[in-house]
């Protein structure tokens, strides 16, 4: 049976998590299957997490710069970490390249080491080796939380707000331009969706207002869109959610860029994919608390979306009280 | 300029390390450049490294099995940490895939779990990604060290004796007989040699058996090779070595396989590669008491092949007393 019989990466995700997994316990707190693992390490957690990126799987030069694929290759880990309620420290980066000019290895390397100090974190250790397929870059990227503010997927229950960050679906949309117009005219089309797509800002300080508020019961980092994620999220924790599509915090910028597009901006926003924006859950009553606490970081804001709910489904309200399934994210095999 | 005309993968590394590196403190007691890095975790030292395997780059299914190349993965890691001198703990797989059979999934989580099992270490997370270009594999993996019993490249003096573990080239001359004949008529010659190059066993016992004598100076794995291992441990370690070719410890299987293959055991031994045997550097006088220590662990020898000198040359000295230069390794680029 192939990976796409079996259902695809997720189902695969599941296959390994429990035939190899193995229990959690003695040092591990949280294995497989979350944004990141916890180690008990003294009174705190030692957060790890890893990703991985193929090029012309997962990005292609011709649309991108080595600066900036550097970039996201160190701020989708830290956007891990930062689900997590923990701050990054060190990330281990693993590169497999051709015979490149060596400005690209060090626009990539310039690039991490940026993302990397800009969240107090920093390149430590590594694996240079030759490759035959092009670009490949794996960092893992370690982190530190609190006991107390270590936030996993699974505490989200019936009732609770649901939260995300800022704006979705803006990095889609780059994403979008990019594939149909290359990297030159969508940058005239909408530099700021492109950025969002090339970009991502992980959202360290917000998760740390979050947590920090003690309100939290479940957070990720919205990677593979809303529907995808929150879906995750929901099954972690043994629920479901109705998410009001009037609610979904779109940009100014999605709107118009969905029209060049000729897409519906809800759509886009609720399917998403790799925003790096946090999608939390906590107490209606401490919604507005966890709301306010987000937007004491500059520039940042955080909307209530939406609600979990019993039962497994969820689903997008339109404000006529039509319900109908999230839009689907997109998957890989 | 290319990659190839700044050096090759080692002159890579060096620039990283020197532009990118930062500097070691706070936390990182040891950052890029050694086997692995070290940080501080209460009073003890966090190890982690970090690998990358690419498909036909570094290893091709045809010529492999799945289960062999996961044991390897993690094996080749946990070779790190013995490096160390510390021991394994969890590991973080990265796995890129095509649409490949689930089987072969299942294979190769198979082996990287009873390599971790055999070490007392467990998989505890990663990342699951589709891949255009065949298998793609990272592991992460952490270890711990007491802090007295960490050890460095950068320990050796002029005198030290040098030490390895075992025997080295098997692995070579295991992949020259894949290379030439394939696996299965490969086997058929000589299943030992195969076996030290597919399934390595990392020397995590004998690692610690010499450093807890707390006379070894300077330690590393023989991934690349002995020529170009004692290379870097020397240009660590700020000297230079002589290595007696008639010390090098050849196994009756190399001999036998050597004729096969045409060629002279010694230079085998001596350029190898993937041997995942130690090399170890220790006072002269404590030399015998390093060796019973590793023979202590059953099946397992030690042999003194020659001594740190002045200077920064390393030399092979024959028999006669000629000198020559150690056999170049392979490299990347």
């Amino acid at each position: 049976m192939r990976i796409s019989e079996l259902g695809g990466e997720t189902a695969l995700v599941k296959l390994i998590q429990e035939k190899f997994g193995g229990a959690t316990g003695g040092g591990l707190a949280l294995g497989i299957g979350d944004d990141a693992a916890l180690i008990e390490m003294g009174g705190s957690f030692l957060i790890v997490t890893t990703d991985l990126l193929i090029e012309h799987t997962h990005f292609r030069l011709d649309m991108n710069e080595p600066y900036l694929l550097g970039w996201k290759s160190v701020a989708v880990n830290i956007s891990d970490i930062a689900a997590m309620g923990g701050v990054p420290t060190y990330a281990f980066v693993s590169i497999g390249l051709l015979d490149v000019d060596v400005s690209v290895v060090e626009g990539i390397y310039q690039g991490m080491r940026d993302a990397s100090e800009r969240f107090d974190s920093a390149l430590a250790g590594g694996d240079t080796v030759g490759s035959d397929c092009g670009i490949v870059i794996n960092v893992a990227q370690l982190g530190m939380v609190e006991r107390e503010y270590a936030v996993r997927r699974t505490g989200a229950r019936p009732g609770d707000a649901v939260i995300v960050t800022n704006t979705l679906g803006d990095s889609l949309a780059g994403l979008e331009l990019l594939l149909k117009h290359g990297l030159s005219t969508a940058r005239g089309i909408s530099s700021a969706l492109v950025e969002r797509h090339l970009k991502p800002i992980p959202r360290v300080d917000e998760a740390r207002a979050a947590v920090t508020t003690g309100s939290v019961t479940a957070m990720m980092d919205l990677s593979d869109g809303l529907a995808s994620d929150l879906a995750k999220l929901c099954e972690a924790s043994g629920v479901g959610a109705v998410v009001s599509a009037d609610d979904l915090p779109i940009s100014d910028n999605l709107r118009r860029g969905a029209e060049v597009l000729g897409r519906d901006p809800i759509e886009v926003a609720a399917s998403g994919g790799e925003d790096y924006e946090l999608l939390i859950t906590c107490d209606q009553r401490s919604a507005d608390r966890v709301i306010a606490a987000i937007e004491g970081i500059t520039g940042s804001s955080a909307t209530k979306i939406g609600e979990i709910a019993d039962g497994t489904d969820v689903v997008l309200a339109a404000a006529d009280g039509s319900r109908r399934p999230m839009p689907q994210s997109w998957q890989h095999f």
